[in-house]
């Protein structure tokens, strides 16, 4: 086997390295992606009306797409200092496996408490809670990844943390409930008592599970009904993609200091929160037409949004309490089958990722959770790290372009995103090696019944 | 708050400044650690009958106590590239959490998949098993730690890996295991009726769940019984002490870096895998006179073998199949109290390190795990890294020691051991997020009870 002597196992940047700014995709996006609509008027959101929910410089965020720059505040980068700089991996294990030419590096943000990357938002998001002053958040969560985060930031700060976990979770993945219990943080099984829309739903559905859709209704009342409290969300905003952009510079800044050129960059796309982080910088450079990338965002065969939605106006939330968002969406009514393993469930896609797949600066594939767990486990194997669902998706997508490297012979350098961990999802794990996993791809009907429910105003074909 | 600015949150070594020598600490002790009989003749072990369980090479590296530095074989080295070195952590955040002039480090080992430091004596051992050309090897495990890091580097070097797990955890536990699974490994909850020994438990307690002295029998069985097989574990012995001098040796080439000199090294006991590594190379120093250094020991109250046990050769194992080893124990018969959370329960401790103890050489403190998992609620939540509940009891005496430099006013260099992650766990941590967790301190007779058992010989007095 023969190495490059020169690329180490791990780029880790210096402390003094560490990126000091976000950077936001949309100052250089020629078509800026469309604002959040209120679904009463049909007019873009403003900041007064997102203020209600949202903290003040959380707004000011979200609806700035001209500033290229904004300064990380000390206080967050010193909470990025526990935990960041995340390493960029050289695959060496995984290419020799594959004896293929190409080069993989992966950026690992799976080594803190909460598993993944969704900490670089909460942290920030959790900062400019309590810098306006407030009390506490609340926030939903499915499996926990979010939760958990926003717990973790939360007990750091001294912030109140109230978590609306989908019921079916709450009781049957106990584990990660707990990690945000010992963080401090309320953690309430959705539908609940506690709300309105909580009690609604009980009443209508007294042995429903929850959903996302109705954990998120809560949330939203939950912090509009106490003084001092604000709603955060973890992935789809523009903020979150914001935030996130510190993935993307870590990894620009890793590779710069090796003088490497990534020719494909890889990430999973649920709401786009990990996707839009790496890349940002990287598509960048693509816009102002610097450099060219090929971009590739990976998602499940059983939730394929930008693969199979539409581009069109739609409620981020099955609920229909959140504004409407211009985005690849499959309708927010819309459930993955039940067989679906794991996260990247999400019915829509950050309008920035949506806006950039439509004017064709980045592709997209679909892949079945099969192959998705088979990469999984090899890549486990091989590299010492056993991935989250969600990350292996990624996964499968570097694997699948790295064979097309040892068939054309091509040194191409691939990039991808290696979210999290997967010690929360060791339930499907155990599913694929018992053989009982299977692969689901929603019917024709399926995604009709899905698109019927996106509402219909001038403006809004599709 | 004010921070050194010259020290980062995180030393992390270069890859060509990782050690590629193990350091053997039994080289620089004047009174050697006695060595393990043969408890049919009461004669020390001889290569040739220890090679019937063990490799050859892992043989010479248990009976070599002259030699004081070990070549790191590349393979060996290429693997601890994938999640090594692990960073030592300045814990800027809990100083300032304490208000203490102490400056408090940790080693963090818990950056892999395996959740903790066995996985440096893992790959090793499976490598020397595979350098033999045998086919496979067996072990036990509890909860699953060792098993974990067992499976990873048997995926690794595609060696056959049969893990017996103690039913109990099997059962109640089934993530590790499926950890366990997912690198390929064959796990069977013990007793089985795969071996005679577990064919004859269950014949004589059929609604049995195990113990761990029963796995290890079961699994020297099957290595015996099957050609090509050899036994491993995963502490207590010699040569993994000598392999988790990995740890040690880069916490001091770290603190080197930076001019750095601990007054104190603390490290959770359980067989002493982590203390042993952590502390042999700055105890190499202690025993040729070059420095001094306070070394701190901590096990749990309810499983005490340096505080209350006695200095005796004794079983390794509770089923009386392995040698006698002479350490701290409380008796091969000794089990832990139900509610002792997490590991830590071996009944014995490394030869060495008992030796060293003996010797005044460093001392040990028992803590209670209601004050452990109190440390390890406000380490997680200050620090951000949710700690194992037995890397806990080494966060609890750092709290300790840094607590008295508050009140006498002395900057001491505190230096710990945090050798993995909670999040297999959450039950522990359930239980004292829900105030159902209580202390167990062995009685006069508890502790009565399980000498009555230690063998009596000649010689063998205490």
């Amino acid at each position: 086997m023969s190495l490059n002597k020169e690329i180490p196992y791990k780029i880790y940047l210096e402390e003094k390295e560490m990126p000091k700014q976000w950077y936001n995709v949309r100052a250089d996006m020629k078509t800026k992606p469309a604002p959040l609509l209120n679904p009463g008027t049909l007019k873009p959101m403003t900041a007064e009306e997102l203020e209600g929910v949202f903290c003040q410089e959380l707004v000011k965020q979200e609806l700035d797409d001209t500033t290229a720059y904004f300064d990380i505040p000390d206080e967050i980068l010193k909470f990025y200092k526990m935990y960041r700089p995340s390493p960029l991996v050289r695959a060496y294990c995984l290419e020799e496996k594959l004896q293929t030419p190409a080069k993989i590096y992966y950026k690992f943000e799976g080594n803190n408490t909460s598993g993944s990357h969704k900490l670089n938002s909460a942290i920030a998001q959790a900062y400019y809670a309590k810098n306006q002053g407030l009390k506490g958040v609340t926030t939903e969560t499915g499996a926990g990844q979010w939760g958990t985060a926003l717990s973790m930031a939360c007990a750091y700060l001294g912030l109140d943390c109230q978590v609306y976990m989908v019921k079916v979770s709450y009781e049957q993945k106990p584990f990660r409930r707990e990690v945000m219990r010992t963080y401090g943080a309320k953690v309430t099984p959705s539908p609940s008592d506690t709300t309105q829309v909580g009690r609604k739903i009980l009443e209508e559905n007294p042995g429903t599970t929850g959903s996302l859709g109705c954990a998120i209704s809560e949330a939203v009342e939950a912090a509009l009904n106490q003084e001092g409290y604000r709603y955060v969300l973890g992935s789809v905003l523009n903020q979150v993609l914001l935030h996130q952009s510190i993935i993307g510079l870590e990894t620009k800044a890793a590779l710069d200091k090796y003088d490497i050129t990534p020719d494909i960059i890889i990430g999973c796309a649920g709401g786009g929160s990990n996707l839009g982080g790496l890349i940002s910088p990287f598509m960048g450079e693509k816009l102002r037409g610097e450099k060219d990338y090929r971009f590739i965002a990976v998602e499940p065969a059983s939730c394929p949004s930008l693969t199979n939605g539409v581009f069109a106006y739609d409620f981020c939330d099955t609920g229909m309490v959140c504004p409407m968002a211009k985005m690849y969406t499959l309708g927010h009514a819309f459930i993955p089958s039940a067989n679906h393993a794991g996260g990247l469930r999400y019915h829509g896609m950050s309008s920035v990722l949506s806006q950039l797949y439509h004017d064709k600066m980045m592709e997209a594939v679909a892949v079945e959770q099969t192959s998705v767990f088979e990469a999984a486990e090899m890549f486990a194997r091989v590299e010492g790290i056993l991935p989250a669902p969600e990350s292996s998706h990624a996964i499968r997508v570097a694997i699948d372009e790295a064979m097309k490297c040892k068939e054309t012979g091509e040194e191409k350098t691939i990039v991808f995103g290696l979210t999290g961990t997967g010690y929360f999802d060791m339930v499907a794990y155990e599913k694929y090696n018992n053989g009982e996993m299977s692969d689901y791809i929603p019917t024709r009907e399926d995604l009709q019944r899905g698109f019927d429910k996106i509402p219909k105003f001038p403006g809004n074909e599709f």
